[in-house]
């Protein structure tokens, strides 16, 4: 089976690849911006074909879906960070929307060319519901999107457009809503990782025992990147007639609680010092998913609790502060 | 008070600027691809200032909005025909999808830059509901969007985009869904348009009295489109705090109905011949609207008939034949 994985240099990416190549058979390759892999995945270079892909490139992205003619595509490919996106929107709807439209084409060109078809799993978000009234709680793939930021919009986009490309042209899509993952890897303009960064800075007596942190008060469902990847694997082999799925834990943890289990894991004593700038005015304030659907598909459930994840985080950033 | 149109060459922009320019202190600039106007227009091309505009282009949005700095805009300009986009989606996603970030990027950067706020009215479509299941009936703007097409993913895409803009950026914008519009100079790859210019055809002796028809049992909701620019121009001053508007009657009339109503009008007798190519396989069924919103927010209802409609259709096709 012929896999296929954008962005693989990515946190998602890395945890992906780690998975895929423990299934006999697998030949799998992974598209970068640059061609290039996470250092933590130097020990699978040898099993992994890596190419350089642009998904702005329309042609580009046609040749490497032709050429390969991937069984699975795992299209991860896009930027993340929000902040970036409310700043300069243009790219991040340029990469995450018209790359993603660039996919869905060359898809649709090899199955109506040559008769092969590829299952493409489409990676849109949580965030792509925005701020949902408590009372809608826990959000359900039905809820209606209403998204706070470019990021977050570019790819609600581009989750109605692949769905609309599995009804029209009877591709196999799969859409996945992930909520807030966590694990090791992880960049730190995420929060969980940025504190855990914090932590191992404090524990290497690079900075005072001080921590910077933002709205403590948030809630947010955490589930860990190990879980997320297996949620994803699982959902190409469902029992489901059903297009879209949320991948999360369906419960939430504050802020508070992120910070509480990260100094009992470090068991170091630090001060808070909250700072205004990140306490993003676009940001909701509680959020939990209902992952049933997914439950009912795959039989997947969540086995990693988020101390488990957070103490992963915190030996990541341990090790490698100087990255 | 400068107003911008896009697309003001087309069928809805011909209507609306005779709307607009019945308005004292309206300064009227318009834009199209080949810098073109609508015949219909020509005793008023004085008035209005025409450019050529391919929304395709950021830097030249950016240049004509930030020149004229408008104090509404009306953007009109895609491409909706839908057979098109389902042969070869991208031109459509590029013009619709691309173009409308053009525009709302336009539009934030004069806000941020100058601090001139542009009121921007986003054309979109009730085609963006999609198949909704009866029960849902009439189709409110709460309804989820079920694209079925890529003519309506895109505006569905958009639509999500401008909505998110309001949010995010804080820019005066409206989104209008209309359904389906009839009047004069409507093209006749819409099925009302259709039908008058075959029963002017056959009223000419060009064609036999015979009718090539689709599938009659279909049922939509149709406004004339006097009514639908009177809304998009009313929105403009609306007492509501809502962003997303129907555009639509709130009845329903099967092909059938028109068919009967055209018969009527032109005093023909015709048989019908049904043929496959025009049943489209992605066509829905019964759509009916809500418009409950935009009559609270502006007082608007339609006040004019199918049948009025149908009348002015036939008359423009009895003196059009030739174009």
């Amino acid at each position: 089976m012929r896999v296929l994985i954008t962005g693989i240099e990515g946190f998602v990416g890395s945890h992906l690849t780690e998975l895929v190549l423990q299934h006999k058979g697998v030949e799998l390759v992974g598209t970068s911006l640059q061609g290039n892999l996470s250092p933590s995945l130097e020990h699978l270079r040898s099993s992994i074909e890596v190419r350089t892909l642009d998904t702005t490139d329309a042609n580009a992205v046609q040749s490497v879906i032709s050429t390969i003619r991937p069984d699975r595509i795992i299209h991860l490919a896009a930027l993340t960070y929000v902040p970036a996106s409310m700043k300069s929107p243009l790219p991040t709807f340029q990469a995450n929307l018209l790359g993603g439209i660039h996919i869905l084409e060359a898809v649709r060109e090899l199955q109506q060319t040559s008769g092969h078809s590829s299952h493409l799993m489409f990676v849109s978000t949580g965030e792509a519901y925005g701020n949902v009234d408590p009372a809608q709680m826990p959000i359900t793939e039905e809820c209606l999107l209403r998204p706070q930021n470019p990021y977050a919009s570019s790819k609600a986009a581009v989750d109605l457009i692949a769905q609309q490309y599995q009804r029209s042209f009877g591709l196999q899509i799969t859409v996945v809503r992930p909520f807030n993952h966590v694990g090791a890897g992880q960049a730190s303009i995420f929060v969980c990782s940025n504190f855990a960064r914090q932590f191992a800075e404090i524990a290497a007596g690079r900075r005072d025992p001080v921590l910077h942190v933002g709205n403590l008060e948030s809630s947010r469902d955490f589930t860990d990147v190990h879980d997320v990847v297996r949620a994803y694997w699982q959902l190409f082999e469902r029992r489901s007639e059903e297009t879209v799925f949320n991948v999360c834990s369906g419960t939430t943890h504050s802020i508070s609680e992120v910070l509480a289990l990260l100094m009992e894991i470090s068991a170091l004593k630090v001060s808070l010092e909250q700072q205004t700038e990140r306490m993003r005015a676009y940001d909701v304030t509680v959020v939990v998913g209902d992952c049933q659907r997914l439950k009912r598909a795959t039989g997947w459930k969540p086995e990693r609790s988020l101390k488990q994840s957070l103490t992963d985080l915190y030996a990541y950033w341990r090790e490698n502060l100087d990255l």
